[in-house]
């Protein structure tokens, strides 16, 4: 029986696993959750599987959840309540899912604790990929993603000798505007790239799908999950979305991992590897799909993908500022404060502008987060 | 540095598998050849590998081989021969590559040595995969495929937990008659069949590959090879031949290999594993594929695949009667005595009139083989 706590169980994420979680009462025991805001959602999961702590970002809904619990489930508050409920409760296996920048100070002090960290969310590897690492290199812990993409590459690589890894090759759906002239993306609104044509996913992520950004941050991932530079990693567009990515080793052999586009499926892996859980989903029937598409990304009209390799070419803590920035540029298209095509323009505005420190301490991370959202709000 | 035998070294996988222990002579040396007829070839070999024996079938061709050996390569002949040389060299990998029916006893005898056994050649799994995956695992030899499919599915199956395979998906590419009328597929001559799309192999493969009864013969090899019953094995026309075979998982996560069509890929990965050696060919471009498609393969114009099927689930010494009467049928139709549509028609017929032994000592495997080959004769 593994003992598992997730971060952001509320979210998109959060939600798969847990349905995972239930569907493998023997396996599995839900003993920790966070949450930020959503408080019914949080006191369902208390109802139906009673963890031992609840800790809720959001202060003022303490009271509420706490009544919720009846006492059966210890209720903490705020970030700092977050890092005790990870520091206090005993773990096999941390899913970090908590949406965007705020994961990265859970996301370390899960990895502290030398257990497996279940990687839901790109954004703190993104940050402080080499931070992240080193901190489970030092105390080992074990990173397995969740992403689909990296889940893929995960799979393919088990096993085969690391020297022999030629190339890592991401797919990108090419989200809703794959085929659409770049005139036309000016007039893009919030509602248009909210419909992802393969996946359900929170809104912040299915923009960044809409622009290749979400992409260009798994890049990034990437580069810190499996230890190989950025020229090593190829994206290619595959608009079906049924091979999640592949590797190319040096005898010229590609590997792929291929399915249906459910996110129950990694989490599942991520949970029970070396093992796998039986079919959360139905099979994939590749005579319906007919044929597999690849394309190479168009970096003109979405120049969010290229921004993330020169970020990671400068290094240091450029791409926590590429990530702040986008986060900012994201809210604002979201918000009706910028238009689809400006994304692109603020990000790459704040990194030619934003200070680079080649240091990876985490203040310094920090700030330069900080900047990278300052910048772009200034710009707008 | 591992000691080779390559057993039907003349032929096409024999000369990629020189190829491959050229390019890599500080981690392999070829001690042992065997061949067929071509004496011609023979020489060269003995010339650039100087192996300790080299056993030729034909023993006509003994003292001319022996001549050319210049008392540095000792000179076998015959069946006994071949066998001689299997049991006194000292090898770490035994290539298993005479073609047809011919390797069975070789490769018996190969596996009474307890090393590895890199085999080429499906006919001995088809005729005998009981007894000699029984044998392996009694000398505790490991079987490593070569074919590429075969191959493909061994990556695929790379360390995961072999009760959470759920599916063997083997590739097809169809073959050059993949989209001609059945009317057409009578007037097929010989020279229309030996044209193969996308690999460039030995004439009996080649039309066997035509018949798909190639694919039926893989699928009963990879019922051996992997232990799996047939209803778990899928076969799938993919026209392109990049993705060389796929698995799938209880999860349903699929994995594929893929890669170009050249066979010095699985011959390298066979002789290396757990290692991959670098590139014998160029890397697999997927933009320039474009597209991978999967179709249902047509068992009323190539009924070869189903009676792959039927002689697997009648059982016992079946699947020697099929490849027997399919190797009379097939040399028939390569001589001119018989058309392309009589092959299928040919081995139904054998594999309905022949006795079915259940048990699978070698003997009546051998008697077996002899009963569906002069089926086809006396029918022809």
């Amino acid at each position: 029986m593994k003992k598992i706590i997730i971060l952001g169980a509320t979210g998109s994420i959060g939600r798969n696993c847990l349905e995972v979680i239930r569907a493998n009462p023997r396996r599995f025991k839900l003993v920790g959750i966070s949450a930020n805001r959503n408080i019914g959602r949080c006191e369902k999961i208390l109802g139906q599987f009673r963890p031992k702590i609840a800790a809720i970002s959001h202060p003022a809904s303490f009271m509420r959840l706490k009544k919720a619990a009846h006492g059966r489930t210890s209720i903490l508050a705020g970030e700092e309540g977050i890092l005790e409920m990870i520091e206090s409760l005993e773990a096999d296996t941390i899913v970090s899912a908590i949406a965007g920048s705020a994961g990265l100070l859970p996301t370390l002090a899960s990895i502290k604790k030398g257990v497996r960290i279940a990687i839901a969310n790109k954004e703190p590897m993104v940050m402080a990929g080499r931070l992240i690492t080193a901190a489970a290199k030092k105390s080992g812990a074990s990173l397995l993603p969740i992403d689909s993409e990296h889940s893929a590459v995960f799979q393919c690589l088990n096993g085969e000798p690391e020297k022999r890894l030629k190339k890592i090759i991401l797919t990108a759906s090419g989200g809703p505007f794959l085929n659409t002239a770049y005139k036309k993306l000016e007039k893009v609104t919030p509602a248009m790239a909210l419909k992802h044509p393969r996946w359900k996913m929170g809104a912040k992520i299915t923009i960044d799908s809409a622009t290749l950004m979400n992409k260009g941050l798994e890049v990034i991932e990437a580069r810190w999950l499996f230890g190989v530079p950025p020229e090593k990693i190829q994206v290619l567009v595959h608009p079906q979305s049924i091979v999640h990515s592949m590797v190319e080793f040096e005898d010229t052999s590609v590997m792929a991992q291929m399915g249906m586009p459910d996110m129950k499926v990694p989490i599942a892996y991520a949970l029970s590897y070396p093992d796998r859980l039986p079919a959360p989903c139905g099979s994939l029937d590749l005579l319906k799909e007919k044929k597999l598409e690849f394309f190479p990304p168009d970096t003109k009209r979405f120049p969010c993908l290229s921004l993330a390799y020169e970020a990671l070419a400068k290094g240091g803590t450029m791409p926590a500022v590429l990530n702040a920035a986008n986060e900012a540029a994201v809210e604002a298209f979201l918000e009706g404060r910028a238009g689809f095509l400006d994304i692109p323009k603020l990000v790459e505005q704040a990194i030619s502008k934003a200070s680079l420190r080649s240091d990876n301490k985490l203040e310094n991370i920090i700030k330069a987060h900080k900047e990278g959202g300052e910048l772009v709000r200034t710009l707008l």
